[in-house]
């Protein structure tokens, strides 16, 4: 070895003790930090907080604020205890987790560098090594496995008082190993809108709690067992098992476009059915389902996973050819077109992130394909804006002129926080007398659901979702049925006025009765006349 | 052997020959009694049977009433001539029947204990017993196979005439060889309401033929054609291949959620889609579809079978701890909430049912949990009627006031047997003039669509399928539409009430034109006295 | 060897040096003839090309008309040039390729006859075949795979001018090797409908762009980018990436039934749906999904493929006992019911399509069972039929008799070269004002989704597909609307015809009025008669 040879190895010895570590640590997101701020930006009951109660069922959806252990398990449980009872109590939950990773780590430690499932090996030594650096794993120690106490208690618990202690696991408990995934979700609440058209971190998965609970009709509406429908979305900023799913908490099933479908579907974010009826989707149906290898991680799907057409997983996870659990920094129409989006499209924060997705698209397609879907996609979503708002002109004129069905006579108010206004999103989950009258639901309708499909079935590639069974075809028909009340309530209006108070002296010397009046007077003064001449 | 072990082999002995069998025997269905039991309930064509008469499609849907065997292949016709004209005839049911179980016997029989699949080989033992002692096999003889001839003539038959004694299979046939099946499917029958809220054996697979020919607007309807759709579900009384599709008659493929699609889906009954989009579903689409084993019983599904969700099958079958094909014993609502259900619950009928239900859901959620989402399911059902009672409450009276459009001009009566109702079940497949009238249409999609939708959502789990796609969202969308043309046919009444008949005379008395002509006799009066005076 | 023998192999060796050959190329389709007709009778723009200009994104619908080759990449390019560098470019598209048939066509070389993909073997040899004979490959060559290169520049190219000369396949393109498979598409055109039901080759897969671009409302609405929608399914002409998509270009993949979901779904030809309800479709998705060999050709789909239930394909590519590429032959209904089809399907065109179909149903089912469903089936269409022609003579009326809302008011005429028409296809996609009213709308929707779902539903055997949930029982809801509409409208226009032009003199000796002067008049001629007599 000569001396530049030696020079060289000893600064890659120094780089690698002491300044790649650094970095390393550097780059890596502490638990505590995150932690804290996880629960400090946490909304709870949120700003309507006092109009509302818990009903029991919110104790699931909201383990942070309102679980409590049941009192029906007295005492306190080992590790061994638990997994022994609830084989025999609910034995779908202990095969779910008796087959699951968590309950045979060993088997990643085996795996070969060929299997999809190789990245776990480093991703459980890296969750190791964090585990050891915070002590709650010790240092010559290696993770058995994860099992019912280390997340209803507490990571490397030996026991648990079942009626005092038990919790039910929240995002940061699932951190509490998956730091990084953690980290990377947390890190949507950083979004904010250039020109505030929706608060920061709106929409994300992790804000998607303080959402729900702040949503006037949410809060207001008397019947808490619907609301809570809306939990059993809104909940990903309190848990992790809406992908996830306890008691696996597979990283494949997250993988397939399945699994984001529960919530992702419908008349108002319809973008599962929009990408199982593309093509992408019905690639994925006929080749994806029976040859693509779900265990390998996003960053690998092209090679060892075999894919031959995106996910949706693919697509919203990758930024900048990297993916993570940040879901949000491609987001541009937001759920929901209005003009303060349309109007700034041109503004550097829109247009790059189009040329992100520009990038995401030409994993398959040529730059110049993806320019030209995109623009039309955008420009579809314009004009699908602009009969919405002329629309919704014509529903607030008649509120405004108070010519809607029923306004002066049967117009109850919603329920507090809510106000009333014309086709306000509070009319698709609340309704009594005529409050909203049909053409407000129509335009409800139309801004909520039907514009947000055309959008969503244009940015999905699904043409039957824009143009005829969902998107522009029903705007037409909404429409069509809006301009049709109009003209019938407005004519309706006019013809009901109260007549014009006549003058009964101008009319009277007007009528044909006077000229009746006038003609037998003459005549009587014609008789008379002749009468005196007689 | 001392005098002690003797004794107790003794009693083993005796026990073995004549008790166990005994009781064997007494819980072993007969098949004679079940065979004539089914044929004596059989309804054929029903109350209303003088009211309409089948069409050719019709003999399949109910074979016992309507087949008779085609003319075209006439003769004498051996088993294996069967197979062999049909393999060349209808490949497809032949190599459908040629790869499944009952081609292939032997295949169970040699079925080591590790085979999800093992328990047939005891069914086939016990078919084979049963078949033996009924006098239908030889003692020394097993089942080769099952044949054309054995399902479409007799079990064991050599030979049918194909154009006179050929017969189309229903569930007798089947029960056959399957006794206990056929047992566990017709016990059905035996449910009652407690407060008649369904007539006895209502809903269920055993009693849908009956529920099909004896609704009214069915029997009614002149277009038989589209009747006979209804048929195509409402079949399952009288046949197996429902769910065992012919020629496979498979037990994996019924226990998979799709195999209930066909029926159970769509505006009435949307279990399927509500199943598919809850996280139950996602996690049978994106772990079940590609990893469980369908071939395990579904006693063994947690275990051998993989399953780490539940199916259809799963919750349904399930009763007690114990799967059969009786699928009613845990029904509360049927189908259809209504006043007289919700009004009950706390009834010991329907609290036990509920019990029931906690236990299916307690195999892999808390106790807790499954009764906080049950009660949540129970509490928003309940919302959901009252809206829909408040909307048939307005419907109905403008009924009474003959307010409805076209209600005294252009309303025909519907076809026997059919009576005349607002809002009724025959609106939805029957229409002629202004039968229904508009707003009567809504509300019958309201309390038959809507509200179904609701409830099959909340107790599906789908989000979705509750609050906004379906369900509530809808209700309020129906209900505003009805309060809206409530408003608007009340003030167009108001408006055209003919007005209050008026007295002439008193209206002379009282009109400006009396006082011009009292004026002008004044004037005249005065001219005629001035004339006079001059 | 005798002479009777070396006289069979004589004749044998003319037969096979002359006479075989001879045949087989008189049967073989000639790529030049059929790539001059294709071009020939391809649309281009279509008839009303001058009113609408191409946006960017339709040079990859058509690209025959649209496509230039980009400019960002400059110079000629080799073969490897192509590969290496999109490997890095677009990652997802060259590992599609690369792991396709195309990339891999040894593996085709070496497959033994038991492996359901046998039958490419062949395939490719005929190819090559047909290459060396058009010069296109040296005749001791043999294809090793077919590249970027063959594709977009021409087959066994070795080098292309990426900003000039670059090419999007067109359907010759693919049809330069898949000669058989062009022929059998392009053969479509052919059709022609016995009473002029619709124009020659419609409605087929090969005519689909020309049915696009000759759409009046398409041509004439100014949204492009939502007209551009229909371009995304009506590419067939121009294209096979429909089905087969790239760049694996599967056959297995576009055997199975979600290869043809993109298209055919939705409001108004809900195929996907109705197959995936029906028991064919259940059983395709529990046991075909799991079991089934796509990779076998259709001929062989119910031996080597195992399939227990027909796919789309199965059924439609299927004429007569053999599968090709050509789908039409059995159309009957068309897409659209009409009476110009239910009034004429006794014509031998008609009835000799329902014997085809019987012999595709009878692959699996009795004569008897087809004949039989067939029937109800074309019945239950007719039924429909009728209820929308009765609803589409109210609005008509109604158009004639000038009493739509607004019609006098408020209705711009829709953008050339569409004309007005009441319930018109246009207003499915275009409404300005009260252009089309509601009551059009909804017949527009019932002639073109109603009723063809009721038909597809039928033909699919879906039932709630044609009874309750889509078909029958909307067109009851859509029929029963429009009755309400038409009352409505018309009492309305009833009650504000303008009063009778009144005859003032006749009123006026009518009057109470005239009676009370006359009494005035009386009175005073009295009092005059009594003064004069006085």
């Amino acid at each position: 070895m000569n001396y530049n040879a030696a020079l060289k190895l000893f600064v890659l010895v120094i780089a690698q003790t002491l300044l790649l570590p650094a970095l390393s640590q550097a780059n890596e997101p502490d638990f505590q930090d995150l932690s804290a701020a996880y629960y400090k930006d946490h909304p709870g009951k949120g700003k309507y907080g006092p109009l509302w109660s818990p009903i029991p069922i919110q104790k699931y959806w909201n383990p942070k604020d309102f679980y409590q252990p049941p009192s029906s398990v007295q005492g306190e449980k080992t590790a061994e205890q638990c997994v022994e009872c609830h084989q025999s109590l609910t034995p779908g939950a202990f095969h779910a987790w008796k087959n699951s990773i968590h309950a045979n780590l060993d088997n990643i430690r085996n795996l070969s560098s060929e299997d999809a499932r190789f990245y776990k090996k480093q991703k459980l030594e890296d969750v190791e090594k964090n585990l050891r650096q915070r002590g709650l794993l010790r240092e010559s120690e290696n993770l058995a496995q994860v099992g019912c106490i280390d997340c209803h208690s507490g990571v490397g618990a030996k026991s648990v008082d079942h009626a005092k202690k038990l919790i039910m696991p929240d995002r940061a408990a699932c951190g509490t190993c998956h730091v990084e995934q953690f980290a990377e979700a947390e890190s949507e609440k950083a979004q904010t809108w250039p020109q505030g058209q929706w608060p920061k971190g709106h929409p994300s998965h992790s804000m998607d709690w303080k959402a729900n609970v702040e949503t006037a009709i949410w809060a207001g509406m008397p019947e808490r067992e619907i609301a809570q429908g809306c939990d059993m979305c809104h909940y990903q900023q309190n848990k992790c098992d809406g992908c996830h799913t306890r008691h696996t908490f597979s990283a494949a099933e997250a993988r397939q476009p399945e699994a984001c479908a529960t919530c992702h579907n419908g008349v108002d974010h319809n973008e599962f059915e929009n990408f199982m009826l593309s093509k992408h989707g019905t690639v994925y149906q006929t080749q994806g389902k029976a040859k693509w290898n779900f265990e390998a991680p996003l960053k690998d799907a092209l090679t060892k996973g075999g894919y031959t057409a995106p996910t949706c997983q693919y697509c919203h996870f990758e930024f900048e050819g990297e993916f993570s659990h940040n879901l949000v920094r491609k987001v541009r129409w937001g759920f929901n077109p209005t003009p303060a989006i349309a109007d700034n499209l041109q503004h550097p924060w829109f247009s790059e992130r189009k040329e992100a997705w520009l990038k995401t698209c030409a994993d398959c397609h040529s730059p110049g394909f993806a320019e030209a879907y995109l623009t039309a996609a955008d420009k579809g979503t314009i004009a699908g804006l602009k009969v919405e708002q002329e629309a919704r002109h014509v529903v607030e004129n008649l509120y405004k002129d108070g010519q809607l069905t029923g306004q002066k006579t049967n117009r109850p108010v919603p329920p507090a926080p809510e106000k009333d206004a014309p086709g306000g999103f509070f009319q698709l989950f609340w309704a009594k007398g005529n409050n909203p009258s049909a053409v407000e639901r129509v335009h409800a309708d139309m801004w909520e659901h039907d514009l947000v499909k055309l959008y969503k079935g244009l940015v999905h590639a699904n043409p039957g979702g824009f143009t005829y069974t969902e998107g522009w075809s029903e705007l037409m028909k909404d429409y069509a049925f809006i301009m049709n009340e109009n003209t019938v309530l407005r004519e309706e209006h006019a013809r009901n006025l109260p007549k014009p108070a006549k003058n009964g002296f101008v009319e009277f010397l007007t009528s044909r009765y006077l000229l009746g009046l006038v003609l037998i007077g003459a005549g009587v003064a014609f008789i008379l006349t002749r009468n005196k001449r007689s």
